[in-house]
């Protein structure tokens, strides 16, 4: 069943090799006032900050940079951002980074003129934009989040010990243009880049268990699925396969520009836990949701058993002879979480910075919810328990 | 892999039973002069007019219609639209109906201002937009040509005796809004519901029978060929089936709003011949595809033969025992064509109209090409034998 929906995404994505050509073109449509933002100079290394740098000159642009946007970014980066816009009249916002970094650019772009506490407004209360805007625009060096064509902005408020994804109005806060080079991403470390491809696959996890009509939505997912997989097994051997780190970038710009998410009834409890570990260890976001996802996985699916039934047949090929359904769906479980192992992740909480007094701490904070079935916080501390 | 490409296509869909009460607010974005088009009044019969003309007056609009746009949408209805366009100063071409009357509206919008002979320049020479286009909106009552959100236009010359199509670059003529309630499609008649279903299955595979690399588009066109499948077995058995409309309706507008085409070796080599099948006969387009695709795919399996095989495998699910390839690609091939006939769709060309003396016509006036292998006038004047 396609649901009733409005959909409008008019990111423009530049792709491939030649997309930082299209630079000077796209920054010639704004204002001369440029606030450049980027992480922890990674990208001084490969000669795109330069490239950039070369471009923004070239349009006669006048630049002012913030720098060193945490994997996890800051609120305390977004009122810096803010301050920066108001002070200099930005005119476009230019994220360079991952998800991480566009996240906070867009957390930018809605707080700067907010008048009061956006932190309690845009993410606290989820209210609605009541101030104007500042474009954003990305160059991507790292893929996973989808950041470059959403309106998703997962901040973390550091003294509160709070990470709260805000997902804006569609088509107030996509960005104007992302340029996607497969290339930027062939030297991200092997930890990075597999929590990338995690984080991708739980997007599209999260977007598809839920519901139990025939959705055409359900099965773009898992084309997506399947094509990942393919991608991540060949791109982990050989990180510069480009046609593998290509599928990879196309399949998380995709996993979550929210097309596939149309009309479905989703489930994103996984993200929901992770933000709350991601809060309190500040490990690798997809990290934390390749461990997360097998427990939580494993304590709700017989709320939800043919949806899983179906994800082990067409997504991991689990045949059917002499098996009930409970255990074709938790073959398919157990096959996803040696995919996760397969790519070098690690498989405990213990292992990312975790210790047991927090996880407490942490199912408490975390937002209640779900798809198939309601997790309440004694929930939430059982799935953390079961993959400490 | 995913070679380099830009898209943007900021076109806002309401779906749903609900989607017809979002077009006051859209039409307040827009000045008073509508031009209203439509075909040949089914939809007068069934309450979507009197709720158009409503929604029109209530924004204090001033209407021009321009009914009775034919199915194979004529260019001298291009230039009808054109004149009332300039003579009205229209400010938005709100279609009403199917692909083709989509399709005419975007024709009107391109040459309207043009000076000169719109056809030589647009649709013959394929030239770059050199004058101010008329804002284009729609309202879809019949499902398959996702003319709804592209910027496709396929116009026939009458006296010309061509049918030609222009993919006008994005984003400058897709539909700024277009309203989709799967409702409105449950009239339709058999013939054209299932003409529909086939135009949407042939988008798939000419999107899909290009390239030998592991490319995401192609998990997708896999994963919205297998939804329409089921989605359409279902809505043949009962035409009222919203969950199965709902599904086809959204196939249709995935399957060639061309975000699956992005990157794709493609090849449209059967859309061509059934162009000039339809300006010869007048067949309903689909049933003209339908007829075409299986002999023409068994004309050339065999220069792509990997793909026909993962076709048959992944879509038509032919088990690989004993077979081998070319067995197995013929097999897939010989169920894309029981697929048709169990929708009730005619297998011959004789069945609708064509006769044996316009084949060499059809042959000699259709654009040669294709993908895997390419089609000149004698192989496809064998493909229409081998259908006939």
């Amino acid at each position: 069943m396609i649901y009733d929906f409005t959909y409008c995404n008019p990111t423009k994505i530049y792709f491939g090799k030649t997309a930082l050509t299209h630079l000077p073109s796209e920054l010639a449509l704004y204002g001369k006032n440029i606030l450049l933002i980027y992480g922890k100079n990674s990208i001084k290394k490969y000669g795109i900050y330069d490239q950039i740098i070369s471009a923004l000159h070239q349009t006669g642009k006048t630049v002012v940079e913030l720098a060193g946007i945490n994997s996890n970014p800051r609120y305390s980066q977004v009122l810096q951002g803010g301050q920066l816009v108001r002070e200099n009249h930005t005119d476009l916002i230019l994220a360079v980074g991952g998800g991480s970094v566009i996240d906070c650019a867009k957390g930018i772009a809605a707080s700067a003129y907010y008048q009061g506490d956006a932190w309690q407004h845009y993410w606290v209360e989820q209210g609605p934009i009541v101030n104007p805007i500042v474009p954003v625009a990305s160059v991507l060096t790292m893929t996973g989040t989808a950041s470059e064509m959403n309106t998703g902005s997962v901040i973390t408020h550091e003294e509160k010990k709070l990470k709260l994804g805000r997902v804006f109005p569609f088509p107030d806060m996509t960005p104007k243009f992302s340029i996607l080079n497969p290339e930027f991403t062939f030297t991200v470390p092997h930890l990075q880049m597999v929590s990338g491809i995690a984080d991708i696959f739980s997007h599209l996890m999260e977007q598809y268990f839920g519901g139990t009509d025939d959705c055409t939505s359900d099965y773009l997912l898992e084309g997506v699925m399947l094509s990942l997989i393919n991608a991540s097994r060949k791109a982990v051997k050989n990180p510069q396969d480009y046609e593998a780190r290509s599928n990879i970038m196309w399949c998380a710009t995709m996993g979550l520009n929210k097309i596939l998410a149309l009309s479905k009834q989703q489930d994103w409890e996984v993200h929901m836990i992770e933000h709350q570990l991601g809060a309190y260890t500040d490990c690798p976001h997809g990290i934390g949701l390749a461990i997360i996802s097998p427990a939580y996985y494993r304590y709700i699916y017989q709320h939800g058993l043919p949806k899983f039934v179906r994800f082990a047949k067409n997504i991991w090929h689990i045949p059917a002879d002499g098996l009930n359904d409970g255990q074709i769906a938790l073959e398919g479980i157990a096959c996803l979480q040696s995919f996760f192992k397969e790519l070098g992740i690690p498989q405990h909480l213990r292992d990312i910075g975790a210790t047991e007094d927090m996880l407490p701490e942490i199912a408490r904070s975390t937002i209640e919810g779900g798809g198939y079935y309601h997790m309440k916080s004694d929930d939430i501390l059982q799935v953390l328990k079961n993959c400490f």
